[in-house]
């Protein structure tokens, strides 16, 4: 089975990156395998230029792979406009539990809503939104509104969307 | 298909990794796309302390994948001990027509030895050696000894020995 997708969606600077980093340990905690996936800025460095892997890239390996101790990094050419489930098929392991991506926000993934005030500062479709994470309180709103520092309630609700896949524990 | 691999095989230092960043663009120019492979040295930091997908990892994610324009990071875990096959077969494009690997020289790939002045400098097995590469002229050598500042002698046993796949043509 493939592993599902949990989009954050938000404005930059919205606090997306610190928020998925506070939530990870309580989801590995729970038994998650999790991995992330983001988009990077214009112009954004994958690699540290002068390092042997941006040599071997650069001279024009279309991927390069350096293994270390048990991690691994890779640097590959791919598709300018890949979907999550394309990257997910093609780069994820299987055993992963769950992907947690920043942005795609128009994609129809279950979805998170980074905001600081006001839900309408990011427009997005109700449609698989599971909880908005705001700096202050908003009323009415049509799923949970959480404090964004109140990451263990955030974690409740992604743990209760996504079942720990038993065939894991 | 999968992938053929050719390793080289050197001391540290001898220029392994230039020597690839050099023949890189020759097989490219031929056509071929090309996979590199290589350890890094102990305690190598992969990615850059500070970047989110470092944060993201050292958080807890066991894969970390970052999309810029046509471009791919992946951060992963993976077993301590990895067999390029594994690596390949887990991670690298089937379209891929070569993956150059830098050591894994007990392993029995075709391979290029890379040394200053002498063969034994490096103990290694002729089964699969296609040729030495050397800054100084070596005798009575069992495959060609190439300079290496002779690129494109070394391209051109590479290319014999790993025809371009015609399907890719």
């Amino acid at each position: 089975m493939a592993p599902p997708i949990l989009s954050f969606v938000g404005r930059s600077n919205s606090g997306k990156t610190t928020l998925i980093e506070r939530l990870i340990p309580e989801l590995t905690q729970a038994g998650y395998r999790v991995s992330t996936i983001k988009h990077a800025g214009h112009g954004f460095e994958l690699d540290t230029e002068g390092k042997d892997s941006w040599r071997h890239k650069r001279a024009g390996a279309s991927t390069v792979i350096v293994l270390s101790k048990g991690s691994m990094a890779m640097f590959a050419d791919v598709p300018e406009e890949m979907k999550i489930e394309e990257v997910r098929d093609q780069f994820v392991n299987s055993e992963i539990d769950l992907i947690i991506a920043e942005g795609w926000k128009s994609e129809g993934y279950p979805k998170v809503v980074v905001v600081r005030e006001a839900l309408d500062e990011v427009p997005v479709s109700p449609d698989g939104l599971l909880a908005i994470v705001s700096m202050k309180p908003i009323a009415n709103t049509p799923v949970p509104c959480i404090d964004r520092d109140n990451i263990k309630q955030l974690a409740e609700i992604v743990i209760k969307h996504f079942p720990h896949r038993s065939s894991y524990t």
